[in-house]
């Protein structure tokens, strides 16, 4: 089911975007240039996972419902492009993002440094604007019938409400020191639009029973939050060569994760001094965040944030378990297993 | 016609952002302060011109298709949220818009002056797709016929994907000294979305043949461009009392219009000097720009422009002579009378 929704998804993109870009070009340089640049985004990779899910809510893989799947992607790819002109990210997994892409278009212009950034950015949200538009139109070609439009768009509607609902508390919290649950940014930011969205509405798509649809939202958003402890504990245990990242960079720049916050609760005496000097401190040394993270294993917050994981996890399952299609509950275990199982 | 429009699409906004109040509030404090401030701008005031245009190409005022007419609105607030961001205007008349009151929300944060904006306008980013996403799950509201609806939400997406086009010239024009035709961005960045898109989708919801259709795509383009054309002869010789604006701003700013491009087709060598000395100096005096004013008229670059302007109006006026229904013509008969007899 996975490559074969993969290889649809990805020929239904390119097919938008081929037709944009003709439509762009009857209209000036300036639009044909953002939909290349739209072009150059989408096609240099993703894993299609929103769009995968969208098929396991349907139950198995069918052309009707490949624009439903594609609407997904649509959304998570909008979503994206916003949430890196607010983290100002010129990269996505190594490539040029639109930032990047505009900023090299400015590159050799009249404006200052900080100009062209906000120019790129400027790109980027109208760019993000573009294909947020594009997902609730394509919703509208496939072929379902009217009520099950209605409940793909309320439920699309939902994701984004959702998804931009979790973001401000993730960017407020650190600014406002609010004190933000990180379980309900992941539950809002992330498991809504990626995970219970897709599945959700693949299964309206099939008629699927409240009971089913009860049981695919509480995996999606118990597989959602369980994915994101992970992250925070892959930030800072996590194998540097296979995550391609820093475990330092979480400790040094203060990030409040779950994790965190059990060390915190757990720290004695003497693990709370050596906390206050190296947490957030970005002039410790690697010794002292090697130090911090023995510490963070020693007062258990490691182990609890495992089990805690574990425990999402197995709400999860148990949520699949429950299910009558087996297709759909092979994949949704083999998925959940991938994930349990990854170390990046 | 206008008034009930008016007043029944403010009672639907009122209603809808209501809701997310309160959706928003069962997640959190920052979510439920965004659409508070979103209430705050909505309700500051407007027009509601979109709606009233919407309710025009219907024919007469009817509950049905108020949804319809409110979305128009939301896609329009939603657009110049962006817009302002990309404008870095923490204004809209003359009160805050997202970014002003999000930068009182930061005023007393540690962030620094740039963060600030940064995260104003990152705020502003997330208000404006809230918007977006709300109009396109508002047309699903409305009771049309499947096939009504799958036109709407197509009309809706192009009035998306031309208002981008048209800003990016906008904005790409004085970066890139693109040969940008003024013309193609009022009809892209502005004729689509707040005429020809609201008329076209009221006639949808009437089952108006394609030759009102036609007819109504004309007027909207053409008293669009008219408008603009317009408003660029107003920033230079409009009454600064009238329209709460100096005319020298656009000068000083060395915005290229229709207008300027006529003065520099037509001027002496003499005028030419003067010109290159004035245009776009932000250090020239008053004297001068007034100098400047009087080489546009006497040049013959001012006369040019309101024939242009006339011609415009004159095209959309035609139109609405083919059209069928008499209410439909006069109402807009009044409107483009209105907006030619505007000083401000």
């Amino acid at each position: 089911m996975y490559d074969r929704t993969k290889q649809a998804v990805e020929s239904t993109l390119a097919a938008i975007i081929h037709r944009r870009i003709a439509e762009a070009s009857l209209m000036s340089p300036e639009h044909t240039h953002l939909w290349e640049s739209i072009r150059g985004v989408i096609t240099s990779g993703g894993k299609r996972v929103r769009p995968y899910l969208t098929m396991v809510g349907y139950g198995e893989f069918t052309d009707a419902i490949v624009p439903v799947a594609t609407a997904q992607e649509l959304v998570h790819t909008a979503m994206l492009m916003h949430d890196d002109v607010i983290d100002q990210d010129s990269l996505r997994h190594g490539s040029d993002n639109i930032i990047g892409i505009y900023l090299k278009r400015y590159a050799n212009t009249r404006l200052d440094k900080n100009q062209k950034r906000h120019y790129a950015y400027s790109a980027a949200v109208l760019a993000g604007d573009a294909l947020l538009s594009e997902a609730y139109a394509l919703i509208l070609q496939s072929q379902m019938p009217p009520q099950v439009i209605k409940l793909l768009i309320d439920r699309l509607h939902r994701s984004v409400f959702e998804a931009i609902g979790g973001e401000l508390m993730d960017v407020e919290a650190p600014i406002l020191h609010t004190e933000s649950d990180p379980i309900l940014i992941y539950r809002y930011k992330t498991a809504s639009y990626s995970l219970t969205g897709p599945l959700v509405s693949g299964a309206y798509c099939a008629g699927a029973s409240q009971q089913t649809l009860t049981l695919l939202e509480s995996f999606g958003i118990n597989a959602g939050i369980g994915f994101q402890l992970q992250d925070d504990l892959l930030g800072v245990f996590g194998n540097e060569t296979a995550t391609g990242k820093s475990t330092i960079t979480d400790l040094r720049e203060a990030k409040l994760t779950t994790l965190i916050s059990a060390h915190k609760r757990r720290m004695d005496d003497q693990q709370k001094e050596r906390f206050n000097t190296i947490f957030g401190n970005e002039h410790a040394t690697p010794q002292q965040f090697t130090l911090l993270k023995k510490d963070i294993a020693d007062s258990g917050a490691k182990h609890e944030t495992e089990a805690l994981i574990e425990g999402y996890f197995q709400k999860a399952k148990n949520a699949v378990l429950e299910l009558e299609n087996e297709s759909q509950k092979n994949e949704l275990m083999q998925f959940i297993d991938s994930l349990q199982k990854r170390k990046f």
